[in-house]
């Protein structure tokens, strides 16, 4: 596969704006029919643990992850903002790296750094469009400093 | 407007830069003619509440807030540093949304999170350059941290 | 020099991977055989202050530098997260300004800002690589907030 620079840009930027602005189905349609979601403290990962936080391995799981997310932050009302560093682009283009920040704000109007790690995508082009086929996020910290009540 | 997606990185990247080293004349020179430059509580605007933080609609008028900030910043002295990261090109490259965080060091040397918040920038092509015609910030929360003594 | 844009962006991109993956060698292999790597508080840079907190003129003491890093990191356990923002190409692609942050989590897995800064690059080609000739780092704080265990 021949990697489009712009389009795995805009990917990146659209996942993170979509979360932001709470457009949960829009974000789902990122990802390819067939597809996988984890989120795993980087520290198992490095040492091969399998023990994830969240793992998904069908868009239908994920649908159904995100829908008890929603309800989840009934109870905890914050906003969220991913800010996105420059991707690396491995592996001739079949793995994405990313770094990224999730600051989230609560209803007292403070925000606060929420969580850092790094995306891993496997993307695949379906339809003209890129898709995420394989997303694992490798969470800087094994503990997550409140409740994860929307995605990563 | 066929977007020069080079040129949007490269505006967003001086933009940032320009305020972090102070060079407010500068940044000014960023905004078309006839601009609009706007500081709006993200809630506010999912609200549909008008009410913002700043409110510039022209250039003239963003030089007097600037000169403003510049006077209240004597008062509160610190440096800036703006982390914006990649934007999403929306309605064929009429409109730019980026996230961004900005962190403030005061004179003790202590490094903190000042905002976060999204751009939402209308371009203009002017001369060969790329402008600005309307910029809405929306920061994520209502209750700014400490006096707004810089442009965000 | 002609920029490669697309370049520039991987370089930057791969400099923080490495560092957060712990990738030192490879990390090294960034910089050109004649390299210099310096970390200057932004005030004293500002005021024309020559004192930096670490200066390394060569790659042979950049590497030193690194062992005695790795070796004071065993007192400090920790691990790093790189964002890097969207760079600014100065001076005709002679300099690259790159605002970063720095996150660091801690054994206990608590995630804190650790830096905020620009970085400001030379680069030159080798080998159909970019290398970084001359990496200034401007700090923003002259108050390191904790032993610095790991390269910017």
């Amino acid at each position: 596969m021949r990697i489009d620079r712009a389009a795995v840009y805009d990917l990146l930027a659209e996942y993170g704006a979509l979360i932001d602005m709470m457009k949960f189905d829009e974000w789902l349609g990122l990802f390819a029919e067939e597809c996988r979601y984890q989120i795993v403290p980087r520290e198992n990962f490095d040492r091969g643990l399998p023990a994830g936080l969240v793992f998904c391995d069908s868009r239908a799981m994920l649908e159904d992850r995100i829908r008890a997310l929603r309800e989840a932050n009934k109870y905890n009302i914050h906003t969220d903002r991913h800010i996105i560093g420059l991707p690396r682009i491995c592996d001739n283009g079949r793995r994405i790296d990313a770094p990224f920040t999730v600051f989230q704000t609560d209803q007292e109007g403070e925000t606060r750094l929420f969580a850092t790690g790094l995306y891993r995508d496997r993307l695949e082009a379906a339809g003209g469009r890129l898709k995420i086929r394989d997303k694992l996020i490798l969470l800087d910290t094994f503990a997550v400093p409140s409740l994860l009540a929307t995605p990563l």
